[in-house]
């Protein structure tokens, strides 16, 4: 599909008003209206400057709103109608500026009174967007190259607890996780540079013994170091990690927030790790707030070159369904000649169950899988539990059934007993 | 009350479990734990870094989840229980980092199959947070001191349209607002640096205007200009309106992100009108995300001196008693050495007639007044829309009713009936 001439974005809808006439309404608060009609509101002046209803699709109907504070037209009982709604704006309005994207197609409408419902699905750009924005500076290509895995997914794993271990403990900990020959793992998004373990000591600790384990075993562990701090302290991190031999860094992208990652991404000569810690509360809400490939697309533009998707049964609140959208949504093309592909990062509560499931939701081994108790809580060690995982991810690849790959290998039919089936 | 030793947040919970399992199990995610035990969880390490349930208190309970996704016990049929709880974090965790406080106290918590609902409510920082982060530069004495406005609220508008005035355009609509007397003039938070009104040349000729007033009147308009974008471009769109004599920016705060707004506050030399667009994605939902007291405290900490709040009977969805509590809250102190309060700013659909309510509901002339329509659609004019505003005002701080006040008024008089009550 070409990239469009004028902004675009998608939004589902819940209104007792014609929505229609409601769609109007939020097309003109988010460009040259308001409510009422002002003077300087020429034709000529909307014509250059409105936003568009491009398109408008009835989906469903429901007899209670999903939001409070929305009006109802007066007289009978209200039903309110769900659609989604494409609105389009002209670049001229913005230029390709990702702060003012957001505040445009992301701002007061949200509050609009004709809404009891309204979420962004989607969203595509006109290609100078990409020209301003370069997007990842790396992907799954130079991941692949940095981490030396090739060919299946990086298989990773978190540092736990999440904070109160000291600087040398972590080392100690990413010591014994580098020789049982893991690709990749990351600090918890709660640990960044806190007293009680400082950033450059963690680094160091954390690099010497990855160094020393790629000193053995000529393989490179990517530990991505959480970063996240105000601008001159990401870049000073990003570079002492660099300094320190280091591969990737991390941030949570909510809490630096646009402008942030926007000028880490100028920076970074290491692939960004982007966490999404707050995500939930954009979210969960189905009929508010944002999806994931919309909100996804702005930190791709950023150059985030992982990013969290959540896993396949996992701990958490979301669905299946959800998780394999994002995670489909990551592989998607940006622009018709800046794809911006960011690597999918699955987790919470993964294990050798779940590998045949995500490679058939996103046929694409191109990805990070990352397991705690998946990994660390195998019965015969560390490097088993990455054994076992490598071993399913084969079997899932290979279209074998896992208990029939396991017959050939220790790890993996160990793994079988240690993490049952669901319902198993 | 004196400024806490630990970081507390107060949220809204709703859950189908024990409350207090389900408090417990938020509280190890957001530091030590995971959902299992891991190795090196030990008793010491958990004292050190734990969050703790600080305090419980049941709310009500209903029979349906506000959420989905939320786990529920096996066996009966459910009852989502509500409860307010409040959680703490030792400082040991992250130190006095805005950007990591924000991961930690609302992060993968939203997410938690516990949960049918969680809202962050409130929270209260340790003084470290105030010597790290110095809050409002200018605050109302700093407005005061550059507007000239004393005693009673400034009387402002917005640029309408929201977009497509050319920056020539834009210089003679604020020239006739300057020459009103308006006290203060915001760009539309649509309005950046597009290609069609560049910044510099809005800039230039909106303060070519204002200035050339101001010789006339002593008096000069403040007029926040949006330099909403990139870290560089921030910078440098605060120097250019500081070069030409303006005295106010404004910045879309979610669209810049924390890190972003840290940055201008550490460089501006001028008042920063915050602007909170997208914020319905993180508040519509009752149950989900973030209440404006605990929200606003972060960009108050970052450093804005004004913060929109909506308006009484605005046009938008939220409630007069929403409204009126976040109001109060900017006039909180943030800390007990360091109150950092920060200036409301009212907006939509407000007239000559929501003054009294205001007054009544703030009790403080400490407050941003603007009106659209209630200035620009005044038929007596513009100056006389002015004038009818800050005696609307003088009636309100008097406790005399308009009415009465109107008698010796003709601006005011002409606005009784150009503005009727609701409901009249």
């Amino acid at each position: 599909m070409p990239d469009p001439v004028r902004i675009e974005a998608d939004y589902l809808i819940e209104t007792a008003f014609d929505p229609r006439q409601a769609a109007e309404i939020m097309a003109g608060e988010q460009s040259s209206g308001t409510f009422v009609a002002v003077p300087g509101e020429t034709p000529e002046l909307k014509a250059r400057a409105a936003a568009r209803v491009e398109r408008l699709d009835l989906v469903d109907e429901v007899a209670a709103p999903s939001l409070p504070g929305a009006g109802k037209p007066a007289g009978s009982k209200p039903v309110y109608r769900r659609a989604v709604v494409t609105l389009s704006w002209p670049m001229d309005n913005i230029g390709p500026s990702l702060p003012n994207l957001v505040a445009t197609i992301a701002g007061n409408l949200f509050e609009l009174k004709q809404f009891s419902g309204l979420r962004l699905l989607d969203l595509r750009l006109p290609s100078s967007f990409a020209q301003k924005y370069p997007g990842p500076k790396f992907g799954i290509d130079g991941t692949r190259r940095l981490s030396g895995v090739h060919g299946r997914p990086l298989i990773g794993t978190i540092i736990k607890p999440s904070v109160g271990l000291s600087a040398e403990a972590t080392g100690e900990l990413v010591g014994t996780l580098a020789d049982a020959g893991i690709d990749f793992i990351k600090d918890d998004e709660l640990q960044a540079d806190g007293p009680a373990c400082p950033f450059e000591d963690r680094v160091r600790a954390v690099m010497a013994a990855v160094n020393r384990a790629a000193d053995r075993t000529g393989k490179k562990t990517m530990v991505a170091f959480n970063l996240t701090g105000e601008i001159d302290e990401m870049r000073r991190r990003h570079d002492f990690v660099l300094a320190q031999g280091g591969t990737c860094v991390m941030a949570s992208v909510l809490a630096v927030g646009h402008a942030g990652m926007i000028e880490l991404a100028r920076h970074t000569e290491l692939p960004i790790h982007g966490h999404r810690a707050g995500w939930g509360a954009l979210s969960r809400n189905p009929g508010l707030g944002w999806s994931f490939p919309a909100w996804s697309k702005l930190w791709r533009l950023t150059g985030c070159d992982h990013l969290h998707v959540n896993g396949l049964a996992n701990k958490f609140s979301e669905s299946d369904e959800s998780v394999i959208t994002s995670a489909r949504s990551l592989a998607e093309p940006l622009f018709e000649h800046a794809p911006m592909t960011t690597v999918p990062v699955f987790s919470s509560g993964q294990t050798i169950r779940q590998a045949a499931g995500t490679w058939a939701a996103v046929k694409s081994p191109d990805l990070i899988y990352t397991a705690g108790g998946g990994v660390v809580a195998h019965p015969l060690g560390i490097a088993a539990g990455v054994e076992a995982l490598v071993e399913a991810w084969n079997a899932a690849m290979a279209g074998v059934a896992i208990e029939t790959h396991a017959q050939g290998n220790a790890a993996l039919a160990a793994s079988l007993d240690a993490y049952p089936a669901q319902g198993a």
